[in-house]
C-alpha cells in the first residue's frame, strides 16, 4: 500500500512528481501556476465583473475525512467559496495548502483531491496555486487544507451584517444543522441513519440566482455556530437584536431525533450549505418563493425578524420567549 | 498557565473572545475582516499598481516555532509575501489560517501573532482575514499557519522562468543555505555556533530597487529544496541547462562547517530570504551592482550561466564539471 512520505513534502524530486502527477493533474486550469510560485491572474478578468475583491481562507480539520454528503476535499472547496459568495461575488480562484501527515494512504489523499477538483470544476472556480508539507507521523492527524479565495463584487451590490434593520426578516435556505448532525452522529456512533445526511454544497448557484431581489441586506452560510452565531453576529454588527421563532425552523426529523436524544440545540450546530439572509420585509416573500424556486432552497423558511431591542432571543411552541446565549463552545470539535 | 482550548476553535464565546483580542488587536486595519467573513478590497486599489494580480499561498509547520532570526510567524508573512514579490508584485494583502493544538501555551500564540503583525506591519502588508481551528492534543503539534497572499504585478513586467536563455547569467542575493543550517543545528544539536543566523527576510524592498534594471528574465526564492531545486526549475522551465561555479557560491564559514560535518551540499539547503536571478548578461553586472547595494544583497554574486546544453551542473574548485541532480528529498523535515 502506497502511503505518503516525508520527502514528499520536501522541495526534492519525490515532491515534484507529487505535485505533477496528482495536483496539476487533478487541477488542471489555464491559471495554474506550473512554472512560477505564483498564479498571475490577469486584472481585466477582474473588472469585468464588479468592483471589489473579495477574499477569504478557512482551514479543514475535519475527522473523519470522509461521511456522508461529501469529504474534507468537497468541503474545502464548497466552504470557501461559500464564505465569497455570501457576500454577492462570485467565487473564481482557490488556492490550496495541504499539511499531510507522514504514512497517510496516498489512495486517500488522491480521493480527496479527485473529489476538490470535481467540486471545484463543477463551480467553474479554478485552483490556480497550491502548497505542500508533510509532516512526522503524529505531527498532524492525517490530512488538513486550507484554501483561500478569491471573488469578485458585483457593482452596486452592498451586502453586510451592519445594514440590517428593526423590522428586517431573517430567512434560512433550508434544514438546519444537517451537517453538525451527521458528523456527530459519525463520531459519537450514536447508530442513528436514515436522513442523516451533510448539506456540504456550493451556494453560489443559488446566491447568484438572488442576486436581484431587492432589499437584500446582509447574507451568511451558518458553518460552525450555527444559526445562533450568525443571529449574534447579526446582531452586534447592526446594533439591533434578533428574534428566532422555534416553530419555523426547518428541521429533519433524524436532527432532532439527534438534538433530543442529545439535549442539543441544532440552532448551533453547523451547516455547510445553507443561507441566513437578513431582508426588508416588503421583500421576504419575494426571496422565500425565489429561495424554494431552487433546488438548495427547497426547505427554505422565514424564521424571524430583527428588532430594536438588543440580544438574540427564540419565542418557543407555547409562545414564551427566551434569550439565546451564544454558547461558550459548539458541542463537537473538528466539525469542519 | 493559559493553554489554547477546543472552546476556542469551535464558533462560540471563546473562539470570538480569541478573534477580537488576540488577532483583530494584533492585525488591526482599515481592510481587515471584523464583520463579514470575507475582505472587500476596492479593484481601484490594484489596478492603480499593475495589471495583474499575483496570488500564492503557503503553509508552515517548521519546528521549532522559533529559532535565531526567526519564528514561525515572522516566516508566514515573510515566505508567502517573496513568493508574491518575485514576480515582480508587491505583496499587499494576506488571509491567514490557523491550526492550533489543544494545550498550546497562550503566550506562544501570542508571541508568534505579534511577530506577524510586526513584520507586516513593517512590510506595508495588511492581514485582511483568517481562521482559527483548534484540534485536540495529539491531532497536530502546537501550531500551524496558513497564508495566501495578493499582489499586484506592474503593467510590461514579464519575469518568468521560461523567458530564460543561453547566456543567461544567474545571480543569488547572499550567502546560502543560513536557513537550513540554522534549523538543522538546532534541531540535531550540532552544537556549533556563531553565524548561524536564519536569513528569514522580507525581499520585496530589495526587489523593488531591482524592478527597472533591464534584462531581468527571472526571479525566485530559493526556499525548500535551495538553490539547486530553482536551478532544476529554471532549467525544466525554459527547456535550457544551468552551469553553476562552485567557487563562486557564497557561503558563510558556519554553515560551511555544518556541511563539511554533515557531508552536505549548501545548494540544497533552504534559504528564506535569498533570491536566485536570471538577467541577461550585458546587464549582469548592473544587476549585482545594484544587489550589493542594498542591506539584503551585500553579499551578492554571480554563480553561474544558462547554457543551451539542458541539465544542471556545477564546476567544482579543479574545474570539474559535474551533474547536480535534484536529490530525492531534502536533508530535513519541517525546515519552513
Amino acid at each position: 500500500m502506497s502511503t505518503v512520505t516525508l520527502a514528499q513534502g520536501s522541495g526534492g524530486r519525490a515532491m515534484q512528481k507529487l505535485i505533477a502527477t496528482l495536483f496539476m493533474a487533478a487541477f488542471d486550469n489555464p491559471l495554474l501556476a506550473t512554472q512560477e510560485d505564483q498564479a498571475r491572474i490577469p486584472l481585466h478578468l477582474l473588472s469585468e465583473v464588479g468592483d471589489r475583491l473579495a477574499f477569504s481562507t478557512d482551514s479543514y480539520v475535519i475527522d473523519p475525512l470522509s461521511f456522508p454528503g461529501g469529504d474534507i476535499g468537497k468541503l474545502a472547496v464548497c466552504g470557501t467559496a461559500n464564505d465569497i459568495a455570501v457576500g454577492g461575488a462570485t467565487p473564481r480562484w482557490l488556492s490550496c495548502g495541504f499539511i499531510l501527515e507522514e504514512g497517510l494512504e496516498m489512495a486517500t489523499l488522491e480521493s480527496v483531491v479527485r473529489s476538490m477538483a470535481a467540486t471545484a470544476r463543477e463551480a467553474g472556480i479554478a485552483i490556480v496555486t497550491g502548497d505542500t508539507k508533510v509532516v512526522p507521523r503524529g505531527a498532524a492527524d492525517k490530512l488538513f487544507i486550507n484554501t483561500a479565495g478569491i471573488g469578485v463584487i458585483p457593482e452596486g451590490l452592498e451586502w453586510g451584517a451592519a445594514r440590517l434593520q428593526p423590522g428586517d426578516r431573517l430567512l434560512v435556505s433550508g434544514t438546519l444543522g444537517d451537517h453538525g448532525a451527521t458528523i456527530l452522529n459519525l463520531r459519537e456512533q450514536l447508530g442513528l441513519e436514515g436522513e442523516l445526511i451533510s448539506d456540504c454544497a456550493l451556494l453560489a448557484p443559488l446566491i447568484a440566482a438572488l442576486r436581484d431581489v431587492p432589499g437584500i441586506r446582509a447574507m451568511r452560510d451558518a458553518t460552525r455556530g450555527g444559526v445562533n452565531a450568525v443571529a449574534h453576529e447579526f446582531a452586534a454588527a447592526s446594533g439591533c437584536g434578533i428574534e428566532l421563532e422555534e416553530q419555523a425552523l426547518p428541521l429533519k426529523p433524524a436532527v432532532r431525533g439527534v438534538c433530543e436524544l442529545l439535549g442539543l440545540d441544532a440552532l448551533n450546530f453547523a451547516n455547510e450549505g445553507k443561507l441566513v439572509i437578513g431582508v426588508a420585509a416588503e421583500w421576504a416573500q419575494t426571496l422565500l418563493e425565489r429561495l424554494r424556486a431552487h433546488p438548495l432552497g427547497r426547505d427554505a423558511a422565514i424564521i424571524g425578524e430583527v428588532v430594536a431591542q438588543r440580544g438574540v432571543r427564540l419565542s418557543g411552541f407555547y409562545g414564551v420567549q427566551r434569550t439565546l446565549d451564544l454558547p461558550h463552545s459548539e458541542p463537537l470539535p473538528r466539525i469542519c
